[in-house]
């Protein structure tokens, strides 16, 4: 299939294109290295080194034995956008050229609104573009789990059976976002759900959980195809922070009690979803929302789980309670449905300290990178609107009672 | 009190800011004259004559003995909101400078990214800017009854009781949207939960139905107090449209087989109830939702009312069903709360009929502006992005029969 990437110079992009070219897919993409951007601005750098656009296409082309097809530019550039689709005519579109980060949201009413303006025009430009020139296409847009918020009721898959007050009907399950990043998500739902509607798009909307790992298989040992992984406050997500705190020494930061519960998911099983979904594209008109995620864990959990990790590397890890920046339940009902993958033959992987292990392997090479920034390792973007330095809450961590 | 309204120069706007200042309130608001700038891109006028805002200043002084404090600026202009609200520090903000016409935002993609440009990032603007400078404010913002769409079942006022899989939650209820105008306000509810939750702002998100109507009592009989009414495809509501065409003689332009059900209100019910919204604020913290109509009708029923109104004023009134550009409905359930405003003592206007022979009086007047511009009467923008003038589809209106 010809699969159009938004965003393929990312954490997820990247591995992707190299997923989907090795299964003999042809891939085009985009790209304006902002997440580059982002990290150095926040004064921090990917544990893996990044190498320039040329020198992973590069590599791309020795080891598939196809080029990439590749154009820097802006989703809000819409000229842009419908010229390279229109050229290229994909037969699905994966949008993961969102700004990412929920702290990142809530810095300022800048960055509030950049994060807006990038996500939510980028992505309803990409809904325009379609309409125009490629309406057959299937977007397979990256939402988050995020976007359901802690409800004190099971999560289904974007869409309810609602009995009120006597009569019946299917909707959108209610949406609780957690930041301005989760709203954004939020938003976009709401504008491909229409677009499916009235102009008879299909989209798959992937609510996913948090990724976390250093490598797919495809990628090979050359550095130059490796995947960034970032570890700073803004877009290292738990597990990825977790492990690069681990091979250094830093204490893991654990945010208030600990018992906040979401999906995660590592990287290999992201693609083997967003591939499912790919290679499964649903029918002309419809918009479908799969849950995506391996399983759900505490952050205490899986903080212990880096912790067992480690003492297999010999790794001496210690975990500490911060207080915590974000405004969120510490302690909650979570229980989200994710059948509809499962139901397309996902398997997923279940060993997860295992893939942890992984993860110490190819991060205690780059401790000398880490350990340079490990001023940034504890947060202080506050979701009040202020920055303050968390503070440890308590010296070790107890294992949660709910 | 201080009240702060954005768009104080709009149809809602001008005359809010005349009805708090007859109750003794002190105004000061912002414009930046898009009203006036879309209408004329549209090749239309406003049926009322508009004067100019120094014209309209001196006329409203004159009349109220006070000055209206007056900038003109940009929502989207961070620095100009802030410090407007800084110097004035307003006790309620009424938010009506959003662009709210559904036609209008799904013409191009031009014209719908402007649109989530303008309404979401200049909410979210002041969202920042009250939590910077009025924290303790009270954030009036119009949303739309069109936010929820038209779901099977009954429309609670924003939240309702859930019961799934044998666990409750009060959960925002869920919205389905029908242009991408709607959209953006759907956008601007999520963020406004949000900002009340996390940074403790109050808000009233007023969901309004179809606001009709040529005067306030507090105008008097200058024609510079006079508010705008708008009858093209884009700003023209179906009830101002429609007397608009009453009173030159042309077919009123029904959509579909019109049975389509909204809610509807005076524009003197609108000033009623935002003033009962503004002198009864919500706790710090606390974001609630008041449905804002008088009564829901079919909009044929509406067309068959101006027709008796028309008979009355002896005009000769003809109705026509034209395809509809929209996508939506045009038989369906509908049925919303609006318990809100009735228990703070909301007094519906209930003889519509007795409105309209007003409006009619009203527009008699300027026959000449609006046969001069009566080639725009019938809509050509359609919701599957192209355009093309509707056509008439049955010669005479028959009562709607669901």
């Amino acid at each position: 299939m010809k699969v159009f990437i938004a965003g393929i110079d990312g954490y997820l992009g990247w591995s992707l294109a190299q997923y989907l070219t090795a299964r003999g897919h042809e891939v085009a993409g985009t790209d304006k290295f902002l997440r580059r951007a982002w990290v150095e601005e926040l004064g921090s750098v990917s544990a893996l080194p990044v190498f320039s656009i040329e020198e992973r296409l590069t590599a791309f082309r020795a080891r598939f034995g196809k080029s990439l097809i590749f154009r820097e530019g802006d989703l809000l550039d819409y000229e842009f956008v419908r010229g390279f689709l229109e050229e290229f005519q994909p037969e699905a579109i994966v949008h993961l050229a969102e700004m990412p980060s929920a702290p990142y949201s809530m810095i300022d009413q800048v960055h509030a609104a950049f994060t807006h303006s990038n996500n939510v025009i980028g992505s309803l430009n990409i809904l325009w573009a379609m309409r125009e020139v490629c309406p057959d296409a299937h977007l397979v847009k990256l939402g988050t789990m995020g976007e359901y918020g802690t409800p004190n009721v099971d999560i289904p898959e974007g869409f309810f059976e609602l009995e009120y007050r006597g009569r019946k009907d299917r909707l959108p399950f209610p949406r609780q976002p957690g930041s301005f990043y989760h709203l954004t998500k939020v938003h976009d739902t709401h504008n491909t759900i229409f677009a499916c509607r009235v102009w008879g798009l299909r989209s798959t909307d992937i609510m996913q959980g948090v990724v976390f790992g250093t490598r797919i298989d495809e990628m090979g040992d050359d550095p130059h195809l490796s995947t960034r992984l970032d570890f700073d406050q803004c877009f290292g997500t738990a597990i990825n922070r977790f492990c690069c705190q681990a091979v250094i020494g830093h204490p893991l930061t654990l945010y208030g009690r600990g018992g906040q519960t979401r999906g995660f998911l590592p990287l290999r099983d992201s693609m083997q979803c967003l591939t499912l979904a790919i290679e499964n594209p649903p029918k002309p008109g419809e918009y479908r929302v799969f849950n995506q995620f391996e399983e759900c864990y505490t952050i205490e959990e899986l903080a212990f789980k880096v912790k067992e990790a480690g003492d297999r590397a010999g790794l001496s890890v210690d975990i500490l309670h911060y207080d915590n920046p974000r405004k969120e339940l510490e302690a909650h009902y979570y229980h989200p449905d994710r059948q509809n993958l499962i139901d397309l033959g996902y398997k997923p992987t279940h060993d997860v300290v295992a893939e942890m292990q992984i993860m110490l392997r190819d991060l205690i090479p780059h401790q000398a990178r880490i350990m340079h920034k490990r001023e940034i390792l504890v947060p202080d973007i506050r979701w009040d609107g202020t920055r303050r330095r968390s503070l440890v809450i308590q010296q070790t961590a107890e294992t949660f009672k709910p």
